[in-house]
Formats: structure tokens, C-alpha cells, sequence
């Protein structure tokens, strides 16, 4: 890729001492990365360097495109329709890729969703749909072309042929304790969807204990360095900063949420699943060129579910199938009378990933029934003793772990007001 | 070595945040990494946090602690004599333990001194040692303790027991731009000599271009650092802070410094030499309990010429043998009339390596004879056309490289007035 040398070493002690990396020291460290002539320790001693010393703009720029090079790029220039992607960076409960791809293929914009499986916390919008039986994830560039034409919207497993360098470098990241460098996280996530070959792009940047970013103001920059990135590289793309202080709807665990999904999409579910899901659309039509498209109206009259039926079908999903039930369930019930004030996202995602709707390693499975759901949400008047939510396992030795997770997770006050915080916190465009 | 067991990421993540490490943390992670527990681009990372945000006094002491648990321990505490060390941070034409450890000795203090051979542009003692025929470097712990009781001095190789975390940690900061951290440095330094068991420790710390430290601050806050360190530990710590702007003595090269010590040891030799060899020996003899002794008179009367010549022959040498000469030599002559101002110390030892007299890789052979030797020093009048410097190597195809090393090097200036800065320029002390 580039053919002047460096040495490893001069590179990292750049960026360790405060200066910018040149687009040539960025090009060359990515490619001999790649190709294995950068360890692992030097790319890690970089990544730590980045991490505490930051990189500008036009630097994080370059390092995203370096990434892009890694690997190969797709192109949905030859399909009839513009198209538009969305990507949220992770939270409890948060289904809305679900009803949302099928909602704004009702518009005649495709929606490629390249997904991945859950790791950790947060769920996967694969393992999701892996609880719908003969649905399947892989799909080759022609089926995955010809769904979008067809259909016009899909969800389908990532390849590993888009910025191998970023599947390499998060790995890395994530045994070294340089995850949670700025930069790394809006490299990572755009270099993927720039190779991807979307025309429009809306990020929902989660902030919360049940988000990776916990304070607005570092969403906020991670949500400004994305979508520079996206712009700079001819995606017109906007982000949202929404709250993920609670879990998002009545549900997490995988065919928990699909039901719920289904819900939604049939003109019902809960109101914050369904704002969400409204507000993305029309954030992604209006970057697809449909400004006045009414999304509310395709949820209301069936049209989003006609996609989604399609959409599941054409995977080999049978909408209609009866979704996994797990095998067991237990209560967690409220300890006190008054207003919910509080109930964890961070806490629910744990009880929920220790109920087996999440995995500690990549090759573990997970339970498609798994998972918590919720009966009442902040806001919400309760009474002592009524139920707040409903465990879900096929193995009930884990509910004590699970009730571990949830101790603090909820707060109860006598005298607050029963009223809910604002979802969408801010947008940023560029 | 730890009961408890950490995560490394935890580790990590700790020192990137700013927060300081635990006692059982820095036990943990280092005893892991010895034992391959935590892998290399871990500790890379961990490296670059503690580089980049610090460790306290109280994390260094531990730090070196566990390197020194890592391995095993000497014990000089059955010799009739005291113990004083010496380490020098390294520096161009940097002969002084060759004359310093028998001069020492010459009052009944003994002087052990584990050295290695040079790697880049400053030579190793071993190397120059092993210009003398016969010598040998590698002794068993009973020889050395022997050699200790009858002699008084040794140096010799460094056994591989001693810190093996800091020999598996060294090697991954060198290649991980890792090496300038002042507590990774000071803890490398001072666990091998608190592991060795010296009694009394003098450290020379070189400030200067062809030193490791540039500027006097840094250079004092890594002298305060391993005095700190060794006071902790129960060694009679001091450092000096001395100047390596220019080169020490007249000689960069193995036997060209060997024969320049034996000048010194005879009671001649370059002014400075003598002045630093000299103020060592009384920091050191002040140390081991021997503040009368006159080290300058030991060098004019023989004495210590006679402990070199013992030390010497204990180790299979033969201190009359002739000394290797290179076989080819060139000049390089003033360019002006007028006062030398400057004659870089790095672009000596860069030339000194490139003629042979230094190594690229620790497998690489050096060039007994090769080497620069000086004719002026900084303060000196100078004439055009007057010879400089000799350039020494068997392997005439090497003057052309250390002479572009050389480019810039000197500065002769027709007005400034003929005098030389201060040797020693600061004393550390707890």
C-alpha cells in the first residue's frame, strides 16, 4: 500500500510524544500491521499512545481510509434505489434495527444492515434473529444485492473481507485496555460502513450506564468524530445522542426482543421503542432523499410489516413461526410503593447476559428464550410487591446471578413525580 | 508470587486512567508476565500508560521489588570486605569502571561490577575487556565471590538469575518505544543492583547528546528517582550528574579505551577521565565506609595499576599482552582556525559504532580495534588542516559512513574563549 518504510518504533514514539502522524506513517503502520511486519506489542503500545495523546481530524481521517484500504469495499451503485444505513453503538434492550430496516424500505430506500453477534452486555441483532427458526444470517454479495433490489432491506452477518485491519486491531484492542480511545471507536465503526458503500448513514450514539459512552459530553465527541469521518468521506451522515440510562422497551434477550419487534411493526409496542424507531427513520429518509415520507403512518397501516415478512422469508425465516419460550421465569418483585425513579440499563443487561441471553466468549452459544423482561419503567407509579420484571432461562441455576446483577439496580421515591427524561438527547450533523 | 489473581485489562485500564497501582496489582502483573500469564502486547500497553501518566515513589519501590522477587538474589554479606557498586547510564568513550573498580579496591572495599556488552552508539565494558588476550567475561557465582575476597574487583557478565522480568521486559520496551520511562528505567537499573547485594551504590547519570538523557531535568528526576529507590532499599545510594556533551577521554573504541585506562591507571591519561574516575571513587569509598581514602594518590603510586593487573590475570587475561590495532586508519582534520566549541558526543559514538567498534544486533561481532580517537577537545585551539580525530577499522569500506555521522559534528569558532565547561554538574543525594 505505501511504498516508503518506516520503522514501528519511530511511529509509536511520534504519537507518544504529542505530534500528529503523517499520512504516510498512518498508511504504512496499518498495511504492516496487516500484513503482520507490526506486532501486536507495538500496535498495542500505539493504540495506548493514541488513546492518551489523541489524533486530529484529518489524522483519524487518513487511519479510517488506511483501514478501508485493508480490505474490500462493495458497491450498491448499480441498485435502482439510494440507500441508507443505520448503526447504533450498542445498549440494553435495543431492538430498533428490527422494525426500523423494514420501516424505511417501505420508501423505496434500501437499508443494508451488516450486523454482528453479541459480545458481552449488550445483545446482537444476530442472535436476535437467530431466534426466528430457518432464518439465516450469511448471505453472499449477489443474495445480499439482489434482497436489497428486491426487497429492500436486509440483515445479514458482516463479511470479513470489509477492513480486515479493524477486525485484527479490535481484537487487539480489547485484551490491552485501548478500547475506549476515541479515535479507535469512530475508525472502527465508520471504516466499516465507508467500505460498505452506504450513501447516507444515521448513527445512534447511546449515552448511559447501559452504554459504552456514560457521559454526553464524550458521546458527544465520539458522535462528532463519526460523522466528520462520514462526510469527509461523501456519506452524508447524522447522529443522534439518545439515552440508555434504562433499558430500551419492555425487553432484552433475543426472542424477547423479536416479539416485541413484531409488535411495534404492528402498529403497537412500547412508546419508547416506537419514537426511536420513528426518529431514525426519518432520519435515514430524509438522508435518502425522502424528506416527507411519513414513517409513523407505515408502522400504523401494516406496510413496515409487509417488508418485515418479506424481509424474514427471503432469509429463509418463517414469520409466522412461534418464537422460542425459555423454560423457566421467576419474579423480581417491587419492594416498595411510589414512583420508579431508576432501573439500571447496565444492571438488566448483566441479569440478562447471565440468564444466557449474551455470551462471555465468541464461540459460546446462547439461549434464544433467555432474558428479563420488564413491567414497568421510570416513570411509572408501582406498589410493593407487585412485579417489576420477569427473569427468563432455560437453566434456573442462574436466576441467583442474575438477581445479583439487579441489587441497587432499581430506586423507588414516595414523592417523585411520575415523569420520563427526554430519549433523543441531541443531534449532531456536520 | 500473588495469591490474588487481577485481570490484566483491570491492570491496564488503571494506570491509563491516572490512578496508581496496588501493591498486589504491580506483584501480580509482573510475576504474570514473567510466567507469560500476561502477554506481551499487554505489558506493551501497560508500558506506554505508565510512560505516558507516571508512577509514584511508593509504585516504583514495588515495581522494582517484584522484579527483583522474579529471580534470584547475591549475597556479598560473607566477604570480609564492604561492597560499593557503580552503574553508569552509559555514555561515549565511557571507560571509567575500567580504571574506577580496581581503584576502589585498592582500600579494602570490594567492587563488583556485572556489566554487559554495548548495543547502538555506547560500548559495552565487556566489550572493550575482551580486547585484552585471553580475558574472559563469564564467572560462577564462586569465582566471583573468590575474585571478590582476593582481588577485590571483578567485572564480569551479569548472570541471566538475576531480574528475569526485567531482561523479558527490557527486550519488549526497545521494540515498543517504551524505553524513555523514567520509573521503567529507574526500576530496570536499580533491581538488578538491589538483586546483586551491594552494600554501597554510586551512580554516574549522563546528560548530554551522547547520553540517553538529553537535559539536566530529566536526568535529575531519573537520579532522584534510583537514589530514592536504593535509599528505600537499604543500599547508600548517591548520583552524579555529569556531562556528555563531548566524548570522555580521547577514545571511543574496546582497545582503544583499555589502553587509555591503563594510562590512567598509571598515573596519566586525559584530565577528565581522572577527574570523574577520581570523584567517583571518593563518592564510592564515602559510601563503604572509607570517606579518608585518597584515590588520587592510589593512581599516581601504582597502587591501583597493581589491583587491574590481579584483576586481570584472575579472569585468564594478560595485562601485558599488545592490544588489538586496527588496520586501517584515516584523519579528519579542522576546517578553521580558532577554538574548538563543540565536538558532539552521539556523532562520535555513531562513528565509533559504524567503524566497527559496536553492534546492531547482540548477535553481531565488534572490531577489537576499531574506534575514534580525538586529538583536540572542546576548549582546545585548533588550526586549520590539523589533524582532528583518527578514525580506526579493520574494514576500510565503514570511513565513509562514519563520516557522514561526523558531518556537523564540530564547531570551531575564531572568536570564543579557550575554556571547558563542568564534568560533574550536580550531586543526588536522598
Amino acid at each position: 500500500m505505501s511504498a516508503e518504510a518506516f520503522d514501528a518504533v519511530d511511529v509509536i514514539v511520534a504519537k507518544r510524544d504529542g505530534h500528529r502522524l503523517s499520512d504516510a506513517q498512518i498508511d504504512w503502520v496499518l498495511d504492516a500491521y496487516t500484513r503482520g511486519v507490526v506486532a501486536d506489542e507495538q500496535m498495542s503500545a500505539l493504540a495506548m499512545a493514541i488513546l492518551l495523546n489523541g489524533m486530529d481530524r484529518a489524522e483519524i481521517a487518513r487511519w479510517t481510509a488506511a483501514m478501508i484500504a485493508s480490505g474490500e469495499r462493495m458497491d450498491f451503485s448499480g441498485l435502482s434505489r439510494p440507500t441508507s444505513d443505520k448503526h447504533s453503538t450498542g445498549g440494553v434492550g435495543d431492538k430498533i434495527t428490527l422494525p426500523l430496516a423494514p420501516l424505511v424500505a417501505v420508501f423505496g430506500v434500501a437499508v443494508p444492515q451488516l450486523s454482528g453477534r453479541g459480545l458481552g452486555h449488550t445483545g446482537g441483532t444476530l442472535d436476535k434473529l437467530e431466534s426466528i427458526p430457518g432464518w439465516r444470517a450469511s448471505l453472499s454479495n449477489d443474495e445480499m444485492l439482489r434482497q436489497l433490489e428486491e426487497v429492500g432491506a436486509v440483515i445479514c452477518a458482516a463479511g470479513s473481507g470489509l477492513a480486515p485491519a479493524d477486525r485484527k486491531l479490535y481484537a487487539l484492542r480489547d485484551v490491552t485496555g485501548t478500547v475506549e480511545a476515541i479515535p479507535l471507536i469512530a475508525s472502527s465503526i465508520m471504516s466499516k460502513k465507508i467500505a460498505e458503500g452506504t450513501g447516507s448513514l444515521v448513527l445512534d450514539v447511546k449515552v448511559g450506564s447501559g452504554a459504552f459512552m456514560k457521559d454526553v459530553d464524550r458521546a458527544r465527541e465520539l458522535a462528532q468524530t463519526m460523522v466528520a469521518l462520514g462526510t469527509d468521506a461523501g456519506v452524508r451522515t447524522v447522529a443522534l445522542l439518545t439515552d440508555m440510562s434504562t433499558p430500551l422497551g419492555l425487553t432484552a434477550g433475543n426472542a424477547l426482543e423479536v416479539r416485541e419487534s413484531v409488535e411495534v411493526l404492528a402498529g403497537g409496542g412500547p412508546a419508547d421503542v416506537v419514537e426511536l424507531t420513528v426518529a431514525l427513520a426519518r432520519e435515514m429518509l430524509a438522508g435518502a432523499g425522502r424528506p416527507d415520507a411519513d414513517p409513523a403512518a407505515a408502522l400504523a397501516d401494516g406496510r413496515a410489516m409487509d417488508v418485515w415478512r418479506s424481509m424474514i422469508a427471503a432469509q429463509g425465516g418463517d414469520p409466522d413461526a412461534t418464537l422460542p419460550v425459555a423454560r423457566e421465569t421467576e419474579q423480581v418483585l417491587a419492594e416498595a410503593d411510589g414512583v420508579l425513579t431508576a432501573l439500571d440499563a447496565y444492571a438488566v443487561g448483566i441479569a440478562a447476559w447471565r440468564l444466557g441471553a449474551g455470551r462471555a466468549r465468541k464461540e459460546d452459544p446462547v439461549q434464544a428464550g433467555a432474558g428479563v423482561q420488564l413491567h414497568a419503567k421510570p416513570g411509572d407509579r408501582v406498589r410493593a410487591g407487585q412485579p417489576l420484571m420477569t427473569l427468563h432461562t432455560d437453566t434456573p441455576e442462574r436466576f441467583g446471578r442474575a438477581r445479583e446483577a439487579l441489587v441497587g439496580a432499581v430506586s423507588i421515591s414516595a414523592d417523585a413525580a411520575p415523569e420520563r427524561g427526554p430519549l433523543v438527547l441531541e443531534r449532531v450533523a456536520d
